[in-house]
C-alpha cells in the first residue's frame, strides 16, 4: 500500500499561516465551566487605551463568539492528519448508552475501507464507528426531555453568554429596545434554558456522537443567529487539501456550520478527512452521495441504497442531514407552471424518482426507519425544501407551502422519537412576501428553527447575489429565522473561490448581527458599542480589529493613509487633516471638562458669554493648515 | 493666457471607452413624447430566442430605465469639452420668464472668471447664467401648482413607464402585489399624475434652468426608487478629469443624480466641467465650499459668505443643495452625551459656528431669504440632517428628531415659496428602529421625499458598509424613502476608488429595485422574470446582458466555464453536467407536449401508466456521462 503524499506532510499544520494566524489583537481564550472539560473558546479583542486631553483611560478587552476552532491557538498544534482532539468523547462514554461498533456497519463504509485504491487517500487515524445501544436513544433532544443537562448544554450556555456579565462599562452597555416578535431571549442564558429550548423543539444542537471533535453549538431562534457555509468538490474541482482548507477558512470568517455538498470523487474520504478536523457541525445532502452510487440515474435510487449512505455517513460523524422528504408526489404537478421550475437539487431528484416510478417518495414513506437511524447517532434532520422556488416569480406559491405542510407533520413524527430537527427555507423571495414565510413556518412547524437560503430579494443581480440575499437573510433573521445559509458572489455562475467564501460569510454575519440587533438579543449592541467608540476616538487599530474583517479595514484604510502615525491620527483621508466632523464634540466636551461643567449642562446654560472664549478655545484644537 | 492640456484633447470623448461601450447587448433608443424635441432614453436589451425541443420562440428586446446619458449613444458623441447639448433650453425659453445675465453676479463668481491662474482649468464654453424675471418663480413646483404640464413632466413620465405597456408575454407581467405602506403607483405614469405629484410637494423634479443639458427625473415615492452616488475631490487628490470620469462611471452603473462633495483645489471649475456634462441632476453641500472660502474656519463663516456661494452654484447650474437649515442652536447639547457626537459635517460645520457665536444659525435665520434665491433658479432643497446618528446607539435620539421637526417647519415655508423640498436621513440605524425613521419622516415633513444615507444597520463591518447599508435602504426604501444615497465598501476608512463606485452603486441598485419589487411596482418584476426565464432556458448570455451588472456576471461565470458553447450549455460548473435540477422541470413539459397534455394535467392524471415511458425518455434527455 503507497501513501500519497498529502500537503499536510510538508507543514505542521499543512494550513496556509494566513488562515490560522489569530487576527490582530485578538487571541484565543477559553472559559472553564463546571468541570474542567468544559473549556468553553472564545475570542478576544484588546483594546489600546483612550488617549484625552485628561489622561488616558484603559479599555477591557472585548470577548466574542469565536468559531475559529483550535486553528487560531497558537498554543494548541494542530496536526490535520492526526485530527482534533475528541473534546466530547468522555461526555458520550459516561452517558454509557453507546456501544463501539468493530467498524462500519453500512456496505459501503465497509467496501470503502477495504478499497485499496483509495487507500492512499485515507485519513489515517479512522476510529470505529460508535452506535447507540440497542433501545437506547442518544439525542440531545431525548436527554433534554428527560430533564437532563447535557455537558454539551452547559458549553453552550456559555459560549452564548459570550461573557458580557463581566461588562461594566455603561456606554457599552446601552441597548435599544429590541423586536424580537415573539422571540424570548433572556438577559442571560443558563444551561436549564439550553435544556428547556431543546426539549421543546425550538432549538436544536447538531452533535454526532461520532464528531466528538465538535465544539458544542446551538441553532435555536432564543440564541444568536447563525450562519452555514458550504463546500464540497464537484465533478470537475478540487482535492481533498482544497477541501479542508475551505473548512478552516469558513469558521475563521465565521461559519457556524459547514455543508459539505460534495458531489465528485472520493466523497466519502473527503468528509472523513472534514469531519475529523472540524470543530463546527458537518451537514450533508445524502441523496447527493446516493445518486453517485447510481451514476446519476435518480430513477434508480431505492431506500435501500439510500439507508446504507445513511448509516454510512452517520458513522462517520454528520452531525445533519438535510432530507428532502416533504418532496410528495401530488406536490410535484403544482410547480409545472412556475417560471423556474423546481431548482433544489435534492427536490428535483426526488420528482424525478417520484415520477419515473409514479409511486411516493421512499424518503416520505420511510420517515420512521430513517428517524430509528438518527436518534442511533445523533444526526438532527434539516428537512429540505425541495421545491423553494427559484425565481420572484414562484415565491411562495402553493407547491412551496404543500410541502411546508408535510414538513411540519415529519416535524411531529421525528419529535415522536426525540430526533432534533430544524425546516429549510426560501430561495428567492421578495421582502413584502418574507414574513409570511417565517410565520407560516413557525405555525405549521410548531416553532422548529428555520433555517434559510437567503432569501434573495430580487434575480436581477447575477454577481452579486450575496447582497440580494443579504438584504433578504437579515429580515427573516430579524423574523426569527435561526440559521441563515450564506450566499456567494458567485451564485447562479460557478463555483466559489476563496474570496468569493470570504465574502459571502461576511455578508451573512453582517446578516445575523443586524438581526440579532433587531431583536435585541443582550449582547449583540455591545460589539457596535465597541467599535463605534473606537472610531470616535480615532482608536483606528481597535477599529479595524473590532470588526468582522480586522483585514480588510486595515487594508482599506492603508489604501490612502499607509503611515504608521495615521493609525493615531485624528482624521482620515475622506475629509482630510483640517476638518473632522466627530472632532466638534470632542471639543465641546473637553471645554466643558476644562470648566468644571457637565457636558450637557456646559451648552444649555450659561454659554453665552463664553462664546469668545470657546471660540479661541476651538481653533487651536483644529490643526493649522 | 496659456491652455492647460487636458487628457479630453488626446481623445475625442476623453473617457475610458470602457466607461462609454454600450453594456453587451444593449442599446441606446429615444421613445418620443408629445412634441419632437421631448425625446426619452431608455436602454433597450436583446433577447436571444428560446429553443425548445419545438422550435423557436422569439423573445422580445426589453426596455429598462437608463441613467447613462448619451455617453453610451455611438450616434451621439460626445465632446467634453464642449458638453452635452441643451436639450431643455427650448423649454427653458419658451416659458419666458427668465433673463438672461451678462455674467456671473455672485462676487466669487465674477472673480474666478477673471483669475488668470484659473484660466487653463476653466470649461471654455461657458455660458452667461439665466436668472427667473424679477417676481418670477421658475420651479417644477411653481408650474405645477398653476396646473402647467411643463415637457420635463411629460418626459418623466414616459421614463418611468419604460415602456412596459408594450408588453404582452403573460410570463413577464405577472407579478405579486405589493405592500405600499401607503404608496400610491398607478399602473400607468402620466404626465398629470407628475404635475400632481409635484404639486404637493411628494415628488421633486431637480431640474435648476441652469442645466439645460440635464435629461429630467423624479424623486418621489410613487416613483420608482433612486439612487445617488457622490464624488468629489478632497485636500490631497484628484484632477478634473479625475472627476468628471467619475461622473460618467457613475450614471453608467446606475446613479440617478450626483453630489459633487469636492473639498480640494479648483472646486469652481471642476464643478462647471462636471455640470456642462451630466445628464442626471447634480447635488452639491455648499458649505463645504463657503468653509474653503475662510480656510476652514467654520466660526468665519458668515451669512453673506453663504449667500453668494448659494447663487455662484445656482448660476452654475446645480439641481439640488444640501442646506444643514436644521441644526439649530438649542439641538447642539442634545448631541453632547451621543456615543459618536455629531457626524455630518455640514452639521459639525454649524454646530461649531452655533456654539462659537452662541447664535442661532443664519441657515435658520435667513431660510425665507434662500428661499429667494432657490426659486429664482429652481435650485430644490435637500434639507441636510445635521445631526444624524453616527452609530447604532445613536439612532432615533432626541436631537435627530428635534432636527426633524425643524425640517418639517422648514419645508412648509419653502413650500409656502413653492420650492421644492426632500429632506435627508439616517445614517446608522438598527432594523427595528428604521420604519419609526420613514413614518415620522411622512408625517412630519408632510410627505416630502424621503433621502436617506443607507442606513446602516450595523457599526461592525468596517470594509464592508456597502452591505450593511445596502440591507437597510431596501427596508427604508420600501417603506417609503424615495431616493438613496449610497454607501461604498470604503465607508469610514478612506476614499473610494473606481471599482469601490461599482461596488456601491450596484449595491444600491439593487436595494432600490428590492423596495420597488415590494411595493409593488408596476414595471419592476418584469426584469426578474425576463432574467429568470432566460435562467431556466440556460440563455445564459441573457442572463448576464439583463442583469445590473453583465460584465461581472461573464467574467464570474467564465472563471469556470470560459468557452463559448458553455454560453448555450444546459449545466453550469455549480453541479456540472450531469444533473441539472431545474431542467427536471423541462422534461416534464416537453413529455407532456409530445403527449398532447396540458403540464399540470399530464402530472396530476394518468401518469401512472406512462410512468416507464416517462423515465426511459428522461432518461435520454439527460446528458451520458
Amino acid at each position: 500500500m503507497t501513501h500519497r503524499t498529502f500537503s499536510f506532510d510538508a507543514q505542521p499544520d499543512g494550513l496556509d499561516p494566513a488562515i490560522t494566524a489569530p487576527f490582530p489583537g485578538s487571541r484565543r481564550v477559553y472559559v472553564q465551566g463546571s468541570r474542567p472539560d468544559v473549556r468553553v473558546p472564545m475570542r478576544e479583542i484588546t483594546q489600546a487605551d483612550t488617549v484625552g486631553d485628561t489622561g488616558r483611560e484603559a479599555n477591557p478587552p472585548l470577548t466574542v463568539y469565536d468559531t475559529s476552532g483550535p486553528y487560531t491557538d497558537p498554543d494548541t498544534p494542530v496536526d490535520l492528519r492526526k485530527g482534533l482532539p475528541a473534546i466530547r468523547e468522555a461526555w458520550i462514554l459516561e452517558r454509557d448508552d453507546t456501544v463501539l461498533l468493530d467498524g462500519p456497519s453500512s456496505g459501503f463504509g465497509q467496501e470503502r475501507l477495504a478499497d485499496p485504491a483509495t487507500a492512499a487517500l485515507r485519513f489515517e487515524h479512522i476510529r470505529p464507528p460508535r452506535r447507540a445501544r440497542a433501545g437506547a436513544n442518544v439525542t440531545q433532544m431525548h436527554y433534554a426531555r428527560r430533564g437532563i443537562i447535557t455537558p454539551e448544554m452547559e458549553y453552550i450556555a456559555i459560549r452564548e453568554n459570550q461573557q458580557r456579565q463581566a461588562i461594566t462599562d455603561e456606554r457599552l452597555l446601552q441597548r435599544h429596545a429590541g423586536e424580537g416578535f415573539g422571540a424570548q431571549i433572556p438577559d442571560e442564558i443558563t444551561p436549564e434554558f439550553v435544556r428547556q429550548e431543546v426539549a421543546c423543539g425550538r432549538a436544536i444542537i447538531p452533535s454526532n456522537i461520532n464528531h466528538p471533535e465538535l465544539e458544542p453549538m446551538a441553532i435555536g431562534r432564543n440564541f444568536l443567529v447563525k450562519i452555514n457555509c458550504n463546500l464540497g468538490n464537484s465533478a470537475v474541482t478540487s482535492s481533498i487539501e482544497e477541501e479542508v482548507e475551505k473548512m478552516v477558512r469558513g469558521i475563521r470568517w465565521g461559519g457556524d456550520t459547514v455543508m459539505d455538498l460534495s458531489t465528485g470523487k472520493h466523497i466519502h474520504e473527503t468528509r472523513e478527512w472534514i469531519l475529523r478536523n472540524s470543530p463546527v457541525p458537518i451537514g450533508t445532502v445524502p441523496i447527493y452521495q446516493a445518486l453517485e452510487k447510481v451514476d446519476g440515474k435518480a430513477e434508480e435510487l431505492t431506500w435501500e441504497l439510500f439507508r446504507d449512505t445513511l448509516i454510512e455517513q452517520a458513522e462517520q460523524g454528520v452531525d445533519y442531514f438535510t432530507i428532502h422528504a416533504g418532496v410528495r408526489l401530488p406536490y410535484v404537478p403544482m410547480t409545472a407552471n412556475r417560471l423556474t421550475g423546481i431548482v433544489s437539487r435534492g427536490g428535483s431528484i426526488m420528482a424525478k424518482w417520484c415520477l419515473a416510478h409514479h409511486r411516493e417518495s421512499f424518503l416520505y414513506t420511510h420517515f420512521e426507519d430513517i428517524c430509528e437511524i438518527m436518534k442511533a447517532y445523533d444526526v438532527a434532520f434539516s428537512l429540505g425544501d425541495g421545491l423553494r422556488p427559484g425565481c420572484i416569480a414562484d415565491a411562495n406559491d402553493e407547491a412551496q407551502f404543500a410541502e411546508l405542510e408535510t414538513l411540519g407533520e415529519l416535524t411531529r413524527v421525528a419529535w415522536q422519537h426525540d430526533v432534533q430537527v430544524m425546516i429549510e427555507g426560501p430561495g428567492h423571495v421578495p421582502m413584502q412576501k418574507i414574513k409570511e414565510n417565517m410565520d407560516k413556518e413557525l405555525s405549521i412547524c410548531n416553532e422548529a428553527p428555520f433555517y434559510t437560503l437567503g432569501p434573495l430579494t430580487t434575480d436581477i443581480a447575477p454577481g452579486y447575489d450575496h447582497i440580494t440575499s443579504a438584504i433578504g437573510a437579515a429580515q427573516i433573521g430579524w423574523y426569527g429565522t435561526a440559521m441563515l445559509c450564506y450566499v456567494t458572489p458567485k451564485e447562479h455562475l460557478g463555483l466559489p473561490n476563496k474570496e468569493d467564501v470570504r465574502e459571502g460569510i461576511v455578508a451573512y454575519r453582517i446578516a445575523a448581527h443586524a438581526a440579532d440587533l433587531a431583536k435585541g438579543h443582550p449582547a449583540a449592541q455591545v460589539r457596535d458599542n465597541a467599535l463605534s467608540k473606537a472610531r470616535f476616538e480615532f482608536r483606528w487599530e481597535d477599529q479595524f480589529n473590532l470588526g468582522l474583517d480586522p483585514e480588510r479595514a486595515r487594508e482599506y484604510h492603508d489604501e490612502t493613509l499607509p503611515k504608521e502615525g495615521h493609525k493615531v491620527a485624528h482624521f482620515c483621508s475622506m475629509c482630510g487633516p483640517h476638518f473632522c466632523s466627530m472632532k466638534i464634540t470632542q471639543d465641546v466636551r473637553a471645554y466643558a471638562r476644562e470648566h468644571g461643567l457637565d457636558t450637557r449642562e456646559a451648552l444649555d446654560r450659561g454659554m453665552e458669554e463664553k462664546a469668545a472664549e470657546f471660540r479661541d478655545a476651538a481653533h487651536r484644537l483644529y490643526q493649522p493648515r
